[in-house]
């Protein structure tokens, strides 16, 4: 059997979690764009997902998205151009900044996550509630597993080995 | 609760995506790196996965992987200067080309096949084979899911309605 035959029969995690964000995001940045949000683009998920209505640090934004801070840097220049937020100093260190949504950053977020939201419950109705929520725990331990791996083996962790 | 806290507890489908695709190319490519294989980055895995022993068309390369045709040609090209695939004439069209690999990209590709599916063996084992089995079986469901929805409402699927 041809390879390529193979994987489209039995694909692999790689490609299954590559087809569905691929076409997650799809869904969710076109209907953002037809709900009043056309500008954003696939790459400033880093910082939408995590940001908190009360603002957050950059490096608060790094951790938990996994992006270098500089990479969130840029993707908070971009976000303040569009207008979704603001740095601001931070009221409890002088010398920090926060990334403050403004109005239109708050609609974004909220709109965002009932799109994410609305997609899920869809894929909850097909798989039937308990099916659904099985995959769904699954998942996180499997996300819990490849950070624990990762720690465990600081060899596999850095390259080295 | 802050948004971001929420979210840590109870991540979304499109945060377990990313996350788990994120860790599983780091590991994946460090890996590759280790055995041979520095040059590849995460964004050749639209045509690394899908390349075949005998050739692939571009076309058939950008239909499996979703990837604009433009955006197979340029990763076609880095893979030709990397030395894993050279473009060949299709000997049942003598019009087209097929993307073939080299005996260095015959390598990659099984080693890259071996490394996913030791990386899954490895989540079996910690999750039990049947977790797994469940796990997978509605991950390709919920990727399925997806080709339908798209099909099934044009104007979801080109950004109008």
């Amino acid at each position: 059997m041809r390879r390529s035959v193979g994987k489209q029969a039995d694909p692999d995690l790689g490609m299954l979690t590559g087809r569905v964000l691929f076409n997650l995001q799809k869904e969710l940045f076109e209907t953002l764009a037809r709900r009043g949000h056309p500008g954003l683009r696939p790459r400033h998920g880093a910082v939408m997902v995590y940001l908190d209505a009360e603002g957050s640090r950059a490096t608060e934004l790094s951790q938990q998205s996994g992006q270098h801070k500089q990479v969130i840097s840029t993707l908070v220049d971009e976000l303040t151009a569009l207008g979704y937020v603001r740095r601001e100093p931070d009221p409890q260190d002088r010398r920090a900044k926060l990334v403050v949504p403004t109005a239109l950053g708050l609609d974004m977020m909220s709109t965002s996550d009932a799109i994410v939201a609305g997609i899920e419950r869809r894929h909850a109705e097909e798989l039937g509630e308990d099916v659904y929520a099985g995959f769904k725990r699954a998942f996180q331990r499997i996300a819990e597993l490849q950070v624990a791996w990762r720690e465990r083996i600081p060899g596999q962790a850095t390259g080295e080995a």
